[in-house]
């Protein structure tokens, strides 16, 4: 941890915070060649960070409190030198395997649950997604099934063998969503809902968490600690797009680079998914493969048996028949990569 | 609603989409000069806007669909013509009154909380805040004393006579805060919060709804529309900064012109806290000037009886010295401005 | 284009734009369904476009202007049903070809930049980068060794048989940097640098045009426009990365969808810079990597034969071996793929 | 400065960054307590800031390298500890004085000028802008009067007893433009056109920067620092909005906390542009007005005898009537605030 004295700083006032860190046990050391700079070399942790950081940074003549090492702990690859694979009823996600998750974005009936999961798995796909509980930004959009929804995922998977992920929207809910799939999905709105990440970590279950659009890097991971430190390990992250530049071509900016950025720090599966990361059905597949050769673990896709009548999210659905040549593709590039798919 | 097409789009995909536009009821209308856009000119129900949306959208041929009438109706001044002023113990938020929150981000023991109270009502605002549900970035940091601080907050409230606010994060705490707070807050990684904001609606309590980092204006203005949904119109918007270009320096970016623009298509209340808006205590005083001439309603301010010893946010607290003096300096405006403080 | 009006907006009011619109020869058409919104379906001339937004948008009651068809002409794929390959000395940038250039941030000296050539041939790339005229955001930084560097460039070029790519920073520079090299790059920072753009048109050399980091889609081939309205063709755009949410991991964001779009509604060759991308040498090869699956024309690679001695941005150039191998990589990709590298 | 290690960097890796450090005469300083982080206590000259995070930041092993002190000198606060007044023609730009600059976007003929000038002086501004350069995103849009536009701008400043501040887009024009006006201005998209900066800065007259849309404030001041390095004092920024979250309602996002911040930094006099940080006539004035109270040293209004005739940008600009209605505004808000206007 550094603090950067204001220009104006008098050398009493860097006295003072000299005194501060003392006063929390710790050491300060002055970097005289930065412009009054005062920094702490010594072990900070964790719990001491946050409010340290504003105690320093209230005091008279203080510019600014700059951290130097990660916030996160468990999710972190220091602290776990191992990457982590997730198993879920023998499916992995982890390294040398490219997982992929399809489906609709909403359950819609048993009909149109069933046929799309027939889809999902004849292209060679071992998950399927759907939502019962919705986050639609407007009241007035399709909010989900609910628990109607939820029983058609449970039947539909144990009909198809598929592993299943459905969303979850709040903490309260986190027990019905649990009874009845197999992956706590939670959404990129949700993503510092604090409760709700401490319920799907106590639950048990595997967790599937979304970046949210607006989060850095380390409030991602920080977002995963809270997951983590209830002593749940199973937890994939999932890359969706983060706030656009422009909103006329794209729903979101996919960022690619945050996956081997994610694989460096942290020891935990990242999956992408270009669905929700372009918005836009056309650009799926070629963002799809890109996630692959990028180096995520799996990719989650849209997939509606008939996108035009979809009650949310028809634009980026790919049909069937895109769905399946996309795996295609995929099995071929995972091939040269040399990953298992 | 307007769907454009592809460059390379065929006259009979257009057909198809004019096809599927009459399939609901509705006309469409070929803008000859603009490249194969085709319009909906008549009024599109909301039930009806997020699902055609997709339904279009998923069409060969089809580029993208874009919308012409703003997506919200009850928070919309079009809606309901006259500014919404919300009372609450006969403080008013809204026109022609600049009504300042101030006190401690969290509630740290009666003693501390007390003594702020004191010193805000004594600098003249009627309004005091303090956190018991703290929404933390860090699972390590302090995360509030739960129902322990509503207590306090109860308890300090009626005895300085100052109407209280402070936030709820979940859908199922909602009645227990709202037991002991006049006011729900619904913090920024909360806007989105879908269940969490129809509880808060359906709870009859004056809401506080500040915008998410990333939320545009319409999707600000949607969540409040989920509110307002629950035959609850005690509903006050702030501002609290947005996703910053440069976090060197400030926090977040707060975004002053959105007050005149919430206050233009919008009959709610709209504050600004300026507090969250930079994160840095020296920069609150002026940007809480520059709230109230740019058309705010009030602003939040964080206030601690001594930021140096504070739990959480401590860089961004005034002291009670410097909230004293931001409280003259307001006076001298409003006055100015033609506004009741 | 739309007009829409503001809730409060008088009939007269609307009564005026369409009196506007007539007064400009073309036909107002009312949308009765979207609250006062006034459509111009005809054609509306690039020369009329943005002064005829200023106009309604000068009106009383007009809340916004709002376009619905593309504002470039020459650079759409409208224009040009074909997709162009620039070609350069028998290099072809375009369709069916992975063109890699490869080479240092700036020219050192002789014998530094003949080494770098000889990896990058070596390699198997064809074309080679180097900057003479250094944009740095510090005056304190290198600057480049200016036309020195470019006969250092011509001369090697020559000697290694590569075509040679430089950046030029002014349009007053343009005639002797087009002496030098084979095309002419214009840097992300003189995106719209107009002198510049029209310049460098009018010379008739290739140009390799970089996306600026705030640029939108549409500004970005608007300033395509300013090239290709000199009657010169021979361009090629190149995604480089957008300003970062999260500048803590990289330096930029590689918006990596922007290569679909612009390939969907331009004819014009894409290549993608991951050096300048992501600032971070260790994310290069994954991310061109991702850019030639996602369908990129090509690259452009810094590569330095001694990072850790190079002038500038030594952080994020690869080794003489890390480029090997990354090219190794593509080759297989692009077979895959069925692109000619 | 702090180089950070990676969480698998081997401990030679961090005696090689050690010794590249000392390579460079500089002494490292090991960070037990953050995980293999090496700072650099002592001070680094700005010539070497840039290549040695180059160089260090290839080094294997390294995470990333971080900056502690600022990048800029001259600019800096601590360069020049008294804040800088920029007087032209007895105008003031700086502390103490709030100083408005007014007129059209563009000069369009001797008629409309002359026109808008007196207006402008009418309202008691004593400045005023007009644009005969216009650097315009669109090739088909207005591109101004160039030469004969400065002629008229020369004409009208002296027939009006005003000072002249006009655009300059390239190095090359600075002696035509210095020739006409009194103050240079730097758009926007030119912060970062450094033989331009450089041009401006030599010419020894008066120069206006205005902050690029996506310009970090240590890019911004490092901009300004190019110009100072020219023995140019003679500067005054200009914040005008940087990219912003949502285009729908405004054309730039306001940073109005940039001015604190600006004033806290550096030395040198700050305005504000809200015609361009908002793009919309009627958030012009409270803008305008929170920009006084927040501390700027003045405002650059847009204001056209006839903003429905207007050549470019009409639906920024106020009509004569709204100019000095803000202009009496601002007169009282700065006799509150104890400025000069």
């Amino acid at each position: 941890m550094i603090v950067l004295m204001q220009f104006s700083a008098a050398p009493e006032q860097a006295d003072a915070v000299c005194e501060a860190i003392r006063g929390q046990g710790l050491e300060p050391l002055l970097m005289p060649g930065e412009h009054m700079a005062i920094g702490i070399p010594s072990f900070i942790p964790p719990e001491l960070r946050s409010s340290l950081e504003g105690v320093l940074g209230s005091l008279p003549g203080v510019s600014r409190v700059q951290h130097v090492s990660r916030p996160y702990k468990l999710a972190s690859m220091e602290w776990k030198r191992q990457p982590t694979t997730v198993e879920v009823k023998g499916v992995k996600f982890g390294p040398g395997h490219f997982t992929v998750i399809g489906g609709p974005c909403s359950v819609e009936s048993y009909a149109q649950y069933s046929k799309a999961a027939k889809m999902v798995k004849a292209a060679g796909a071992k998950v399927v997604r759907g939502g019962a509980f919705k986050p639609r930004t407007s009241p007035y959009a399709f909010q989900g099934l609910a628990e109607e929804g939820l029983k058609i995922i449970k039947q539909v998977g144990e009909e198809e063998g598929l592993v299943t992920v459905s969303e979850v929207m709040s903490g309260e809910a986190v027990a019905m969503v649990a009874k009845y799939v197999d992956i706590l999905q939670i959404g990129a709105r949700s993503m510092q809902n604090f409760p709700l990440l401490i319920e799907a970590g106590r639950s048990g279950k595997p967790v599937f968490l979304k970046r949210g659009p607006s989060a850095t890097i380390d409030e991602f991971l920080l977002a995963a600690e809270y997951v983590l430190s209830q002593n749940n390990e199973e937890l994939i992250l999932c890359e969706r797009g983060i706030v656009p530049l422009d909103r006329s071509y794209t729903r979101n900016t996919l960022d690619l680079a945050s996956v081997p950025v994610l694989k460096e720090y942290s020891h935990l599966p990242v999956l992408v998914d270009p669905s929700h990361g372009t918005g836009v059905a056309r650009y799926v597949a070629p963002l799809a493969k890109a996630a692959l050769v990028v180096g995520a673990d799996g990719v989650m896709i849209e997939m509606h048996p008939d996108p035009k009548s979809a009650l949310s999210d028809g634009s980026q659905a790919l049909t069937p028949e895109q769905f399946k040549m996309l795996m295609d593709d995929l099995k071929v590039l995972a091939k040269v990569q040399g990953t298992v798919m």
